[in-house]
């Protein structure tokens, strides 16, 4: 993957852009902003007094906000960067301080119910372009943020009927910007491919490490040592940020319940060979997944090398 | 994680060893006898007449065998790195040609089948010393293995008892020498522990990257395009050998759908608070998952480093 983000632009993209929520993606975001000379000015809006001295620390933004309504006066991008299920009260609040022909969007990893929570506090003039960057890490906060996030990473946009060609031309030029390839499709069938690819892991990775948490003490310190045969891959992801996925799945109920009714019916399936000893039948399965895998390589969108690199420069990948 | 495997041994531990099966483990512990001379003379032993070309090729060993029987011939240590299935035709068709007082071990990630179905076929004065490294990678055969992927991992034994001591210590004593941390335990205990930190992680990658497998062509491909959201940490150990892991739910069949059940258990409570908007108990279930983590990583066992170090040099590992 190269690390260069390519040359900053000579004029900005946005004169003002206002970043609600420093988090990783938040913070991520006006890092690129910085680098990439993407806006003219960037406000850094959170309400939490320490990530605000964080990010004046850090410069990573031109000038800082507690107040949503206050600091995106006169900003021609918003970017909501809170969990999902802040957004309809972060939209109320910014509401009667737009600037007419501004343009307002979001990163959350859900997007029907954003679109329905947003709309309708937004004045007339204002555009709604949602966005979800398929990027993160399982660590949290404005520390946790770097310029390369979103690089080479999916971006996709879902806007409303109805919104305003240019809105969209901008805001897929802003991610472009970002190093990501822009992708558009509706809300629903955004929370439908996510329910498959982002939400039903996550849920299923909290649960496997939450089961490991329950057991008694002597086995969980013995499944944290011999954790390298397979358990660990699982943790990863199992340590991201509660909040965002509290209310990812509470916000894309139906979506996740429909894959996790897919996925138990072909557990029980697999279960049924394994106590009928159908070998067969096993291997069968088991043969189907190397594919995806080599699909998602050759896409650029995981590493081949071995044991995702953790065995260091002598780990071979060969096939 | 240090590379460097250490001095080689002035003096081999054993005369002669015979390795039957050079995959990813058998190939891997040829590479380390040679390198750090734990053998006077290493003989690898394989069906497939491919796999004995390619051992030549690599010169990862002395003397090369299609006949287990045959190989087996005068060697101190024999170590079976077959699939769990096989250890009982293996077993049978070495049990008259192995030399009196040597050892056998075998690297299976199953004990008490493999203990029930070797013992049986071992001449007297012949010790058995199950032995279960617990490293691996996502890829197969000869040309996957190398020297250090056993530094630093645990390498679990589980003699039956009344297997004498001095074999116990001896085959110890190799495993160290693999760079490995050496613990024994039972081998129904080892099935239990790896029935969670190994087995049931397997079985739920194999079935979830199945389930996208499973999904009509359009939406497939779009899993795969987007699959940075957190599918694409399943496919790893999902592209796992899948002969090695049929028989490996075959064998360990009960400590799995023992702990199948409690992931069962633990997902539809999981499942019943979505369905009721239970956001605090939601936030509580992935607050406890964090922790688990940490103690993997402090323990040596991960790396502390963004995404797996997928995203190159600039993510940061801050928390």
């Amino acid at each position: 993957m190269p690390d260069s983000l390519g040359p900053a632009l000579e004029t900005p993209l946005f004169e003002r852009i206002a970043i609600i929520g420093l988090g990783l993606i938040g913070s991520s975001i006006a890092r690129v902003a910085r680098r990439k000379n993407l806006a003219g000015t960037i406000v850094a809006i959170d309400q939490s007094l320490q990530v605000r001295s964080r990010v004046a620390e850090l410069g990573i933004a031109d000038e800082v906000a507690a107040s949503a309504g206050d600091g995106v006066r006169n900003a021609d991008l918003v970017i909501l960067c809170v969990p999902v299920g802040a957004n309809a009260s972060v939209a109320k609040e910014i509401g009667a301080s737009l600037k007419p022909g501004s343009i307002v969007s979001d990163v959350g990893s859900v997007k029907a119910s954003v679109v329905a929570n947003v709309v309708p506090h937004l004045p007339e003039g204002v555009s709604f372009v949602p966005a979800h960057p398929v990027a993160g890490t399982e660590f949290s906060g404005p520390d946790a943020g770097f310029a390369t996030l979103f690089k080479n990473r999916w971006c996709i946009l879902t806007p409303p009927d109805g919104t305003p060609p240019d809105a969209i031309a901008r805001v897929r030029e802003f991610w472009a910007a970002m190093g990501s390839n822009v992708e558009i499709m509706t809300p629903t069938h955004h929370d439908l491919v996510l329910g498959i690819t982002s939400h039903l892991p996550h849920l299923i990775a909290f649960n496997i490490v939450g089961t490991a948490a329950a057991l008694e003490e002597g086995t969980k310190s013995e499944v944290i040592k011999f954790s390298a045969g397979g358990f660990r891959d699982f943790t990863r992801i199992a340590a991201s940020d509660p909040t965002m996925w509290r209310d990812v799945f509470l916000h894309n109920k139906e979506a996740v319940l429909e894959m996790l009714d897919r996925f138990n019916a072909d557990l029980n399936a697999l279960v049924k060979m394994i106590k009928e000893g159908d070998g067969p039948g096993l291997h069968d399965r088991f043969s189907r997944t190397r594919a995806i895998r080599r699909s998602i390589i050759e896409q650029g969108q995981e590493t081949a090398t071995a044991d995702f690199g953790r065995l260091g420069p002598d780990a071979t990948a060969s096939q």
